[in-house]
């Protein structure tokens, strides 16, 4: 068993990255073979390439907006090489003067594997808002 | 690492459980603790007693109506003690005489975690299908 500081480090490395709308260090947390079911717009992201583009428009898109990221009910799930994480994630746009301008909430599950070298990097990636059966469209946040 | 032999043994449980509207056989696939982020209704389901609740309404409400899993795309990430599993689900309702009623797919992501025994059973799961930005709707599988 491995001490859940590791997968701290990870999510503190999202949380920053996504502040600094820094593409390299966003996709640095991730694995080369990662594999996305993102929240928004299509089914699924396959592989490195396909995520730093992701990452690339969506910073892009914000102008001099940023992002600030908040994480609840993190739990996570650790074994030898393989790790998960669940948890809800805000993400807060703010101005450039620190104004927030909007703010949603994504259900959030990571796979994590460790590397050779002992880092762990995202391998799997889940994001999702539940929907509403009746109206087929998202449910808030309780 | 592990072979990924006992993980298609789960997929292979969640299937004949689902259609069989099996609670018991259901509900043995999770562990106590597991918590599930669900494509409806709800934003999770925490503990074993939330799920096999949802299991029961949800088999309960078919009334002679079955639902036929299948399964794409399986992907795993074997480590040891936890492991991962990514897939597109296909939920077919069917009706008594065998005529498909509806067809639904979503996507999956299992965390499980081996027991001292060596089984393994599923702790975290999240299911969802990805929303269109500008709609709020969600998006058909491609």
């Amino acid at each position: 068993m491995t001490s859940r500081e590791p997968i701290e480090e990870v999510l503190d490395g999202y949380r920053t990255a996504v502040s600094a709308k820094d593409v390299d260090a966003f996709v640095a947390l991730y694995d080369e073979d990662v594999r996305v079911f993102d929240t928004w717009g299509r089914w699924s992201y396959d592989g490195a390439d396909e995520w730093r583009q992701m990452a690339t428009e969506w910073f892009g898109s914000l102008g001099s907006d940023q992002v600030a990221v908040e994480l609840h009910d993190v739990d996570t799930v650790i074994g030898d090489g393989v790790a998960a994480a669940h948890a809800v994630v805000t993400f807060r746009g703010l101005s450039a003067d620190g104004e927030e301008l909007r703010a949603i909430d994504n259900r959030l599950t990571w796979a994590l594997r460790q590397t050779r070298e002992g880092a762990w990097k995202i391998v799997r990636e889940h994001t999702s808002v539940p929907i509403d059966i009746e109206t087929s469209r998202p449910i808030p946040r309780e």
